[in-house]
């Protein structure tokens, strides 16, 4: 695995980077339209104040955001997702990107929690959809729909689509992970773009990982994601790798 | 006037009160269904970090808010309006306040300012419509209309006649304060249900005053209401004066 990383690691180098997040790169793909989505292990918290290197991670995600893409592609939620290159590495689609974080919450924590004075882990009478504008300088504020539409972030229609496909998500993904035993409390999406000849639609974008989702074991209650890093609780790549391993994509 | 002021407090002193909030005070009214509004000079910000009594404000705000409110009932947007009885009382319909606070805005200002870093001044492309729950421990937080429906603040019917009516209200206050060189920046509504036989029905409540609008002279863009208390900017009453006077119901 060593060499198989070196060898992606000095082929991205000869790639045009396209751009560098807090999580990922992106590279210039191998045919116009494309991308190489690049899996790295740093970590933040907090629009990036906290900040770690977890050995690991990079790799684990890209096989969880693989196989749930892949699931979802099956069902007919078109992604970004066209192949995984390499351990930490995957072909996507080049999209779009809308300004939105879209956050779907099946039980309270977090920030809905801190909201509206809400017990975390009380389940939500429905799910609920959620729209933030993605702006790390001003802490990626919650919008509505008629800022959205007022500012043009997105049209009424894109909205209603972006809507309706994170509701469908939300129901694969709760059988996903509810059938080998993690509760899908909330996650975060990112939707693009794409022109199909004429006409533009929205595909699903990013990554699905333990990063952007809420997982809790579904016996225990022990968080199985980012809220480890984010309140010091240890064991964050261990517990990636657990949700990866009972998905049956690592061993 | 003092005269008049003494028999209303005697006789209000005689009523059950039956709310006493920031800036106003709720008595029994003559009939059931019926309450008496009372204007207070107590004014508060920052969920009433911030206090002070502003001799003459409750008298203002009484007459400004009938003022309004009468020429919204001419147009058709019911009020929980009946009629003045005193220099600082209301006789007002019961409701059951729904508990959103329904913020119209025009031009950027305050909390949207600093959420989207918007320069306070600038026209929004057109009016938006925000919900915040009446919540004075949790700080009023913006709400979504997902929010509002799973948790049954209100139903999607009410939701969608609370924005139709906001939307009207906006268009007759821009042209009344129009009309007398005022702008309307953005203002504050709360709505209640009433029951009329076996159909319960929405209507305006509350008050519409420089305590709730953003007042800016259209001229020099002198703020004409409680920003001047907010931020220091002094001459709070005789701003609020200076607006009765526009509108012709103070001399
Ligand atoms: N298919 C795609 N096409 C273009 N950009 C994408 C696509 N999928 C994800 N992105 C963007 O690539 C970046 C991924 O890197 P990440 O480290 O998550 O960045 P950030 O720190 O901005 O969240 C994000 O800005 C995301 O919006
Ligand atoms: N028609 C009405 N029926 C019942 N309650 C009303 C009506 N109009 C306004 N209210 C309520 O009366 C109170 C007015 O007093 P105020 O000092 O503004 O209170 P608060 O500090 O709660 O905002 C508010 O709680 C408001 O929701
Ligand atoms: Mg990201
Ligand atoms: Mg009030």
């Amino acid at each position: 695995m060593k060499a198989e990383v070196e060898a992606r690691r000095s082929s991205n180098s000869r790639r045009r980077k396209v751009y560098e997040g807090k999580a990922k790169i992106l590279y210039e793909g191998p045919e116009p339209g494309t991308l190489i989505q690049h899996f790295k292990d740093d970590t933040t918290a907090f629009d990036a104040e906290k900040r770690a290197v977890l050995e690991g991670k990079g790799v684990i995600n890209n096989r969880i955001s693989e196989f749930v893409m892949t699931r979802l592609n099956a069902i007919g939620v078109q992604t970004h997702l066209i192949e995984r290159l390499g351990p930490s590495d995957q072909l996507i689609r080049e999209a779009e990107i809308i300004p939105l974080e879209v956050v779907c919450r099946n039980i309270a924590a977090g920030s809905l929690s801190q909201r509206f004075g809400l017990p975390e882990g009380q389940p939500l009478p429905r799910p609920i959809v959620e729209f933030y504008l993605k702006d790390d300088r001003l802490h990626d504020p919650m919008a509505a729909e008629e800022h959205i539409a007022a500012f043009a972030w997105a049209s009424p229609q894109e909205i209603d689509d972006i809507r309706a496909l994170t509701l469908r998500v939300n129901d694969e993904l709760r059988g996903v992970f509810g059938a080998v035993g993690i509760t899908l409390v909330d996650f975060k999406l990112e939707f693009g773009r794409v022109r199909d000849g004429d006409v533009s639609h929205i595909i699903l974008a990013d990554e699905i990982s333990p990063d952007s989702c809420r997982l809790w074991d579904s016996a225990t209650q022990e968080k199985l994601d980012k809220d480890r890093f984010r309140r010091d609780l240890g064991g964050v790549v261990e517990s990636y790798a657990e949700v990866a391993r009972r998905l049956g994509v690592m061993s």
